[in-house]
């Protein structure tokens, strides 16, 4: 009997639709396209071995079990995660909320004014709470954000010395991604007990955690003056919440300071997604990776947001980018914010105030009881001596559903945080066999170690407080923002695709929502058994023989395939194979990470066509046999095309006894139809924010996880909380990165099935040739394999029309805002073109409204080439239009106002209007101001 | 230590606001200005006996303990109550999504677009699924909507036969609601097996169940041609999802038909909220009861949607009002349209075929075990026989987890659903001891009695099959509205206060969504508790000795109170008191209330001030006095007046004979303040939609439980499925109501806790008077009480101002929307005025924005009035402006565009765009239509 498949309402085109789509494009089915497109040498024939596919019903009812073998307890582990209320009113508007979730990375500011505006707040409060002059848009999580930090020590340190210096008391898991990232880059991290141990003579950083693992809140004064002594930097990692009570970092000179904002707000999630955070000294500030959202203004001359010194980015840099970064924990990170925005000062000051208090309280009871307690300021942790009883002090807790950290054998901590009540104290008291009577403590923190500083006083951090006010605000900033749920985003550069809401339901189920990353193993079975399945359904659509989610982003997982590939060469006795060759059309994600990793990139060039050119890759082999390392290639390319050489380029790079890496940013055009570790690769990352469905956030969270051949499987990345093995460095602060986030891509997968993913290839490369043909009498399609196929995206070339009319992408993309939709991808891989990526999701109506709205425009193009319409004051040169501008009382333009609004087929009544004129990013880069502006600005 | 209080949340100003509130009205804090404005005759001192407020995170903890005590069992019970699917994208966007939740019914239609084309969508379903010519924008229940029915047949039949016909095989719910409202009115309800008896002589009305309630599907055109035959008029309750495969009722001359909706993706919730239907054919839409969707046009003649035919409605005709529904169930029927449109007809086709193949699996299989199966066609439901066996059976497959239907002793009804399993069919036929191998079964549908017309071919069912696009289908409807999540909405006839997230989030939990009312008792311990300590609360709270939530609206409420005094007066032997005295200031609904409850309306006048007049009242008793059944007031009356006289006027009564009514709508003026059931009153209905935060939902749903005083208690709404005794009439299908959307009151009154309510009454009465004292110098403030105080609410008088230069209510309503605010009440209770009520909610920011507006609109006003500006051509008379208006190529208007667009405060880049112009509701009024519009009529 009929059921329902989840397929037919992720795939956008209908049986009609896909009908006319085929033949549109010439061929009699969507099989006989994918045979003709798709080099045979590549082609997988076989059916996905997946599980049949479920219907959305049953997907649900599958990871209810799933959730219901989890089981949430009191966390009082601490170690960077804490318990944390999510405000009802930001769950339910921001995380839970498709304008939020859907939105695409802010390179078009115009219509991403309001993201732009709460990473604003979010940079606000993270240089208030640290007293430093600039933060970024935030990182992957406090690990990867020590790592940056150290990494940036580096390059801006005078000092020669290649040690790191790192405080015993730092948390393990920091530790260990520090040591992973340190290593290829020839750093030496020296682990040094502060406390008791003196500096080394030189280094060149210096990482203090504050307070550190062990709850102790020491003066880092004289630690900064003597590193800034030797020339060193020094970062420290910062508690935000403590920050409200304690003495900032910059007030004591700290360079740079990097942490997580996990507890302001972001569930756990077994260990993310979660906003991290890095911030720096002035003077530091165009050194920060990541990204920035900067104050500019617009052509009205009306402050605008945008992301500031985007020239610092990898893709710009490529071989000489000093990070890979190139996203953020935006979702986390607009969450983390408004809940400073909903606290406000006062508000975050009391929930820290209650947090030490019930730490006091906690310690004051234990030591009533006769149990020792480490001496010294704390926060909310507190470390007890148990000598010898540590492991039964510790089950005794978790049997009454409390989790505790297992220092050692003789040590428990105990962190408190918001959630923590008189209740959950009395459980560990009991844990610890002590029954004490103590009420509230009070102890100010002494003044040195005070805050002495204030925070917050922005007035957007004291005007949201009721839940009126704060759901006006997120409805306010949500509708400044194009993301999916208005319309299509057809880039080239990332799928966006549907994030089915079926998809998304568990991310905020407790169960899923509230575990510890540190949780003991019987607590998170359910999560353990989705990973398991899930890093094998991804094994087999990739053909790889294993899978790790850990990396946090796709950045994360080029490293760690690199990574394994470097240690794999290291235990061959092959250490010297340092050469990484790259295509000139390599995304400059992949050069940054080579460069992470230890190698050296050798760029291989492109033919005429686009391809890897054959002449050069032998070349550049024949140069570096010896010293060849790997090839990093995108298939199909970034040029949108399925090359025919990739199974011979694979084959020659084996045969100098290099590894094959295959990015698998565009897995979305093999899945079902072609396997990367069956065609020849050894290795790839795979992006679930893009081919399996994860939402992209508004840039990030994503998931880059890193599928690996047999003889790869033992250097995936390790525990970071585990014994620290040689060849499997911890690539993020958590074991399984993202968990919370997982079953997204889970549940695609379930629902999909073989069937179902195929056939969601099929479509999406069928829509990819359906706009080329369409539009190809009036942009040239830049790139094409196979009988003139592309893959699942196509290359619109406007140089030509750049040079004869002065019309520039940019101009075409602003205008395409006028018309309703986000711009494609900007001048990737390609300078002066437009990359469009249309997805399987979206249906023939809207392909085709984009379509319309390109041929549209280029007839306004040729208006401005005959010169109907001045260069410089046309539809186009001012796009985007906004209702502002079109409803002036004057209108001093040679066209008529219709013309600038409402182009044709344009939906007049539902039309999206951006809040902004065209962003002048050049303006903001030169008066550089990273955190809110005061409301004068706004003034008319 | 501190804890967060919800309270702080859910009242908008902070102290620092009311501070200068405070200051502002003169006195020197709320307490001080409660004891002003209060008559301390009704004053009440204590602190109300509730629990300690809980926070956000508790109470969610209590909800989700008390949900653990309800069991989601498999439900194949069916009797108009079926599982259903609830597609995820529209729980999300919808249910879940304040934009549509927090709308107002929609009076305002220019910034009510979006719902109302929803409801549009809907009635079109109605019309189309039943042959008949017009739908109403929803009803209450099934139940309720055969009752409007009955009295619409009784209006509409020319025979003058006081007998209505039920069929035996209606649902039983139906007929205790159709007996509880023939009652009153006098009118004999008969019950007649039509299967085996015949049809009486004489009688206006029949109704009729399709498919029956045993499941059998007859052919109803002989009774329908006999009911015809004698002036009758015919009624078929029918299902929604059966009519996709059964032969339209109109097309055998169904006058009308009635039904719910609820299988349309409306999860049953305990038993609502759900949208009935209603439906008639050409020549009675003039006679429908509740709202109706029709499509008009605006100033600049393009279409647009707006209520029609308001002039039936009971808040206008009063007395002579023939029903006293005066809201629907929006949300509700929203989410059941958007199904339909999510479906399209061959998805719901193939969930019908499905369900039906099910039932013919099932059948088949009892058949092959031997067990009896009811013979004839049916749809989804099954009657089996099993002689004395049916309990042991029933109890069968509850162990097995599911819920079957006991019919009597020997039968057991089984009803299939678009969520059976063939693994529910397994554990049904072990239930009753047979073990059939039983593949699909193929049966189609007798000729005579399938379908054999097409339905929903307008192309809005067939444009929105992916997700994607019914993801932006929903997004671009709700972004034509105009709700609390955009701004103030100052409603003086309603208390639009905050809906905050913790009280809405429970509701879409499986464990409250997917019970079945008639779930046996052990299922809905949860529930139960729930309830009955939400009735004691409010209880509490209002100073009565008893409450039922059974009413599913106010109005419900009302008719269940005066039903009770009917019944004690009657059981006392006073049968004759059937005069119900009204003020004339009173709300409609108060005497459509009476007039159903088979009550004489009695106007009694008011004064100069707007209180009831004394010296009217008394001649009023005096005149009535043996025949005084009631006196129904509103208090704080609906000038917004605490009257001193309330106490009196109560004695009164009482020394008349007569009982005090009490209407709640204004309740949280009083909440904590002062309790009807202790100052005089017998019977209140409260509004839990008004003042315990349920969301109005874009008009419904409401809840309206009534409350009692100790002899009233016996009379209170009885079990629609229990034994039916005199005096406790069911006054909806299901026992306890809107029992799925109660844990929002529960929540509210939980958090808030007894100081937490009194202040809110304190800040909604302080922002009234703030309100009245920054705009009396710009609008006379119509009414007061003590000391030159309002209450909860003001009058704002416009007469003077429309009298001098023209300017209407209506302007000043549509120019507020260029403000960026929802208007005020318009003319009610006083023609020609607004009245406003902010409510607790909103902070001093928001208060201020709406008063620096309404001062701004004065001055506008001034310059119609000085001649600046014409008066048919000013901004007021041209509001709302729409963008396209305000950037159209031609302006002809002589004032400026910017003056047009973006009034003085007015947030221009977050401005909201309604869009359409001012709505012509006459022309769409004698151009009836009240189905979706040809795609053509929006074509420019």
């Amino acid at each position: 009997m009929t059921v329902e498949q989840f397929a037919d309402r992720h795939i956008g085109p209908g049986p009609d639709d896909e009908r006319r789509m085929v033949e549109a494009v010439g061929y009699g089915s969507i099989d006989e396209l994918m045979d003709a497109a798709i080099p045979e040498v590549i082609r997988w024939h076989g059916t996905l071995d997946l599980p049949a596919p479920a219907t959305e019903r049953e997907a649900i009812a599958e990871l209810r079990a799933l959730a219901s073998r989890n089981t949430v307890a009191v966390s009082m582990i601490g170690l960077g995660y804490h318990g944390t209320e999510t405000p009802a009113v930001i769950r339910r508007n921001v995380l839970e909320n498709p304008a939020w979730y859907t939105a695409y990375t802010p390179y078009q500011p115009e219509i991403s004014q309001g993201r732009l505006e709460a990473l604003l707040n979010f940079q606000t409060m993270v240089t208030d709470l640290t007293g430093l002059a600039t933060a970024n848009a935030s990182m992957l999580d406090e690990a990867t954000a020590a790592a940056e930090a150290m990494t940036l020590a580096r390059r801006a340190s005078k000092s020669r010395s290649t040690v790191y210096v790192v405080d015993a008391d730092a948390l393990p898991q920091t530790v260990a991604v520090l040591c992973g990232r340190a290593e290829p880059l020839g750093i030496e991290v020296r682990v040094v007990d502060l406390a008791v141990e003196e500096l080394p003579a030189e280094f060149f950083g210096l990482h203090l955690q504050y307070p550190g693992a062990s709850g102790l809140v020491r003066d880092h004064a004289p630690l900064v003056a003597a590193a800034h002594a030797v020339g060193a930097l020094v970062t420290v990692a910062a508690d935000l919440l403590a920050l409200t009570l304690l003495r900032a970092p910059g007030r004591i000179g700290v360079d740079i300071a990097a942490g997580t904002t996990q507890r302001f707000g972001v569930p756990m999630g077994f260990g993310g997604p979660h906003a991290g955070y890095l911030a720096v000294r002035a003077g530091l500030e165009r050194m920060l990776p990541g990204r920035l959202v900067g104050v500019s203004r617009d052509a009205a001359g009306e402050p605008a947001y945008r992301l500031a010194l985007q020239t610092r980015e990898q893709h710009i840099r490529r071989e000489k980018a000093t990070s890979n970064i190139c996203t953020a924990q935006v979702l986390l990170a607009v969450m983390a914010g408004m809940y400073a925005v909903y606290h406000g000062p006062d508000g975050l000051r009391r929930i820290a105030d209650r947090t030490r208090g019930m730490a006091l309280r906690l310690a004051a009871g234990l030591r009533a009881g006769g149990v020792e307690v480490a001496d010294g300021v704390f926060f909310d942790t507190v470390t007890a001596a148990v000598p010898g009883r540590a492991r039964q002090v510790v089950a005794a807790a978790r049997e009454r559903g409390v989790n505790l950290r297992l220092v050692d054998a003789d040590r428990v901590g105990v962190s408190c945080d918001e959630t923590t009540t008189g209740e959950h104290l009395a459980v560990v008291w009991e844990a610890f066999g002590v029954d004490p009577v103590v009420g509230d403590v009070q102890e100010a923190v002494p003044a040195g170690l005070a805050r002495d500083t204030g925070f917050l006083t922005h007035p957007v951090f004291r005007s949201h407080h009721s839940e009126t006010a704060m759901l006006r605000y997120l409805r306010r900033l949500a509708d400044f923002d194009y993301a999916l749920d208005r319309g299509m985003i057809p880039l080239g550069s990332c799928t966006m695709k549907l994030n089915a809401t079926t998809e998304m339901e568990p991310v905020t189920w407790p169960e899923f929502a509230h575990l510890h990353p540190f949780a003991p193993p019987e607590q998170t079975a359910g999560y353990r058994e989705l990973i398991g399945q899930l890093e094998g359904w991804l094994a087999e659509v990739t053909g790889y023989d294993a899978v790790s989610v850990q990396p946090n982003a796709g950045s994360q997982g080029e490293l760690a395939g690199l990574l394994a590939i470097r240690a794999y060469h290291r235990d061959r006795g092959e250490a010297h194979r340092d050469v990484c060759l790259i295509p000139s059309s390599a995304h400059g994600t992949n050069a940054a990470s080579a460069v992470m990793a230890g190698m050296r990139v050798v760029v291989v060039g492109c033919d005429a066509d686009g391809n890897v050119d054959p002449v050069d890759l032998d070349a550049k082999i024949d140069k570096h046999r010896d010293a060849l390392a790997a090839i990093m290639v995108t298939y199909p390319s970034t040029h949108g095309v399925y090359e025919a050489g990739i199974a011979s380029l694979c084959a020659k790079v084996h045969d100098a006894g290099g590894q094959v890496y295959v990015d698998g940013a565009n897995l979305n055009a093999l899945v079902g139809f072609a396997k990367p570790g069956r065609f020849g690769a050894d290795v790839s990352h795979l992006n679930l924010h893009k081919t399996f469905c994860i939402p992209h956030g508004g840039g990030g969270p994503g998931v880059g996880p890193v599928a690996v051949r047999e003889h790869l499987a033992p250097y995936l990345p390790g525990d970071p909380t585990g014994e620290r093995t040689a060849g499997s460095a911890a690539i993020a602060a958590a074991r399984y990165g993202s968990a919370g986030i997982l079953p997204i891509p889970w549940a695609y997968l379930r629902m999909m099935g073989a069937a179902g993913l195929a056939r969601a290839t099929g479509v999406a490369v069928l829509a990819a040739n359906y706009v080329a043909v369409r539009l190809r009498d009036h942009f040239p399609v830049l790139y094409a394999g196979n009988k003139g196929l592309v893959a699942h995206e196509c290359i619109l070339d406007l140089r030509p029309l750049t040079k004869a009319t002065g019309v520039s992408v940019d101009d075409v993309a602003k205008r395409l805002i006028d018309y309703g939709f986000h711009a494609p991808t900007m001048s990737f891989p390609v300078a002066g073109t437009l990359m469009v990526e249309p997805t399987e999701s979206e249906d023939l109506a809207e392909l085709d409204r984009f379509c319309d709205a390109m041929i549209a425009i280029r007839a306004e193009i040729d208006k401005v080439a005959s010169g109907e319409w001045p260069a410089g004051d046309n539809p186009l040169s001012n796009a985007p239009h906004t209702a502002a501008m079109v409803s002036g009382d004057e209108w001093p333009h040679p066209y008529p106002r219709s013309v600038g609004a409402y182009p044709a087929g344009v939906d007049r009544v539902g039309k999206y209007w951006p809040p902004v004129r065209r962003v002048d990013g050049a303006y903001g880069d030169r008066n550089l101001m990273c955190s809110c502006p005061a409301p004068e600005a706004f003034q008319d």
